[in-house]
């Protein structure tokens, strides 16, 4: 199965268009959505397909740069077959690292581990089975952040990283290595985004009295806690938690948003549109 | 706006086909849902578009009938700036009867109530603002059933009503009725079916100990309480609760479940799929 | 039944005084809450019980004070068969203020509204039927907001109003105004807080690119958006949402939110703690 | 920390007595949750105490077992610090193994799994860390089962457990395994109870076309399905969904549920009251 992702100006026909020319390349369209956001005149379209003739992806790729370049559309094309190569990151929680590794060894997530990267050496983990997945400890102090983030660059282009994951990565990155991963390095952050950026959000939470905590995994970009918005959801607390227990009811909420918000990505269901995102839910 | 659902064999090209049509006969489409059924081989379409030049609807509506002809698709094609023409039905909980017509009275259902019916005279609805809409009182007993059900068609056709809505009408509709609205008569069940069938699910729910409670709104079968489900949701409930409690709890959902699937239907987001629905919600 | 709310500095034993105090006064108890803060050594308790001789009422509220003031404890004692006195206020949007006086009206809110206060006309607010409860149009403008304020002290002051409930009245109370009303003011803001403080929060929200929204029901202090939060809920959006439609998804988020949080402060399940609450839910 | 549970017919002065007795004792009562059942005239208490003073345990259990015996209640008390001891039962899926597993590990569930028991050998959990609990592989057939339950009762009692989860094991127990058990073995079951009894119950789900699925913790008894239910809680689900996706889908909520239901369970929060059960959430 492929999946193509366009965006370009809202113009009458473009439906016509592509769905002509995958009928023609003998695409047989699975999903199609498109949005059309009347405020800024962006088109949005995902559609999944089949090839009968799987020699004939050459020529449609063609096709497809030429149709995109006359409707100045940004436009990515996966083959779904093909897992992309993900790194994980982490430090010393280790929830959403588990949930996503049990994830993609039952064939839930369809990507391919290339390395796991922590702040912290292996033991903090514990006994963690890590499927063989190799591990690196890249330890960071404000002095070296430079040169711990060249180390994560070169280990990200050397195993042809495709998408990064902070699965609970407590460092922040720096703006440049933020901007050079731009849409292609998802966050989880331990609260309901805008509420209770910076740190230890459940603490604030807790402070506030708020009825509900949440967790919010978006893209990172150079403004801290402000990246786009992939998925959030929330649990509800009452006045007799305490810290520890948000924490524990935290957990949850994070790996469910962040194994959601992954599988999107994965599944070409999410386009950047600025500080927002369109999100295509299975 | 118009929007425009159908049905059929899946084959290639249907998506192709139908936007070449609509962009040649100038419309735009503003939002495109469909899904392949794999194990029956069905394909399922709605598109909504307005069209830059009112003129060509006739000419639109006689290509669109020799496409379905050749497909071999059921279809409709909905002019969404006329309302449809609704009649409303209750008995003595008039919940989901206020809360509908608070949403057409502030512009967010886009429906025409024709008819209110009542198997329980106007009083019992005591001081409830009808907003003029015409009030009939249809009594019914066990042997007058016949008569009553043929007043209540009568008033269906000499209104031009469209859908029909037990909205907490406590009556069982004859086969003959049900056969004859199917797919235009919405039911709201308080229960989450299929649990809790029949009398009393309220009741039925506290005995079983159940932790949640639900609502269902389906289209109206012969078959009771099996009809194709349009939405459902639930609310948490606990040990302490009564009958009288969850009575009170299931009026929010009742209400809310109600409205949704009234929207859905009116916006021609429902599509029977024998006794299942395909939903694209908004 | 009686309603018991008391909290006091955590000390052994006084669970058991109070309901060793009720069982010789003859009171039987039907429901007890409490918590113990550990950060702040502060104990709350809530206790419903019923009175087998009401005659008795007299000689338990002294042994009540006695108790109190032995444990310099801050507690409050309703007869729940006297419905609590009730002021709304309300601007143009409407659907809050409709759901509280249907859920009052079908015995679901156990309160007395004295009277309904806005700052526009009674034209405003159309056909609404308001049971016959006096309606005020207190109009409001920067240079007259003392002299509005001080009408609605008066008129506070002269129902005997117990609890003033902003039911979408879009004006800020003064600071003065707030301090008298503390932990007696109950408002509804339109978004889950702590995001999206201050005015147009669905707007924001947009702009933010969140995937949830939520209402947030809480006391009214001096400090805007700050007060002590009772309740909240979100909704689930996605990107195709506009202002519009998430406003229209707010509605029913924003009156389900305003009825629990007025049904619990009617009921005495909530204690204030400070910036926070204390909420015992049923 | 100490966990009393108890229950007996309503009469006036049990909290007095109950609490009482604890502050006499030394007690210093941390949570305390009672209910009343009107129509069986049942009173259920649960109440979490710390003694100032260890050495009194011995007196407070014999004063407690006097007063249980002039109310004629059923009473346990719990010394949480003693982990209880956890037998796990599982067959091919171990999503929810898995699950409780980390959640021990991680400090979340206090609990001492003392042996994991499978009808599929070691090697169909692949390379999952049991973390040196003594796994067994009780391979069982129609004609086999009452010896292999002879081998289950022996380890049951040989490793003193005190609570088995059937993690999606997929076996039904025998009548008199399920009577030795009662009350001391939760089952979870992949759909939302009454709905959908018995086997495949995502594909029953399927067919009957809801828009939620769920899941169901309960007790089991000798009447299948029909156990008392700690916990349940549901996923929205939608048209394009496939027995595969509602799989998937249902994984979620069942760790969920079935790690809620232990969780109450260990920290003594569920009482049986007849097919039904009291739980005291934190």
């Amino acid at each position: 199965m492929f999946v193509l992702c366009m965006t370009c100006n809202t113009r009458m026909g473009i439906v016509s268009r592509y769905s002509d020319l995958l009928f023609k390349a003998g695409g047989n369209i699975l999903e199609i959505n498109q949005y059309n956001e009347t405020d800024s005149g962006l088109f949005f379209m995902r559609i999944a397909f089949v090839l009968t003739d799987e020699s004939k992806q050459e020529t449609l790729t063609s096709e497809l740069t030429e149709l995109a370049t006359r409707l100045e559309a940004r436009w990515t094309l996966h083959d779904q077959t093909q897992p992309q190569r993900v790194l994980l990151m982490v430090s010393k929680f280790d929830h959403c690292l588990i949930d996503l590794l049990y994830r993609w060894r039952i064939g839930e997530l369809k990507m391919q581990p290339v390395a796991i990267v922590s702040n912290h050496p292996r033991e903090s983990l514990g006994a963690v089975d890590l499927y063989g997945i190799p591990f690196h400890h890249l330890r960071v102090t404000p002095t070296t952040k430079p040169q711990q983030e060249a180390r994560l660059l070169d280990l990200i282009q050397s195993t042809g990283t495709q998408l990064t994951v902070l699965a609970r990565y407590m460092q922040v990155l720096s703006d440049e290595m933020s901007t050079h991963l731009q849409g292609q390095c998802i966050n989880i952050h331990h609260s309901f985004l805008p509420g209770f950026k910076g740190a230890r959000p459940y603490l604030q939470a807790w402070k506030r009295g708020v009825k509900l905590i949440g967790a919010t995994a978006h893209y990172v970009t150079p403004d801290l806690d402000e990246g786009p918005i992939i998925e959030q959801d929330v649990e509800r607390i009452n006045h007799a938690d305490t810290e520890e227990t948000l924490i524990r009811k935290g957990r949850d909420v994070e790996r469910r948003v962040l194994a959601r918000a992954v599988r999107y990505h994965l599944q070409g269901r999410v386009i950047l549109n600025g500080a927002r995102t369109v999100v295509f839910p299975d």
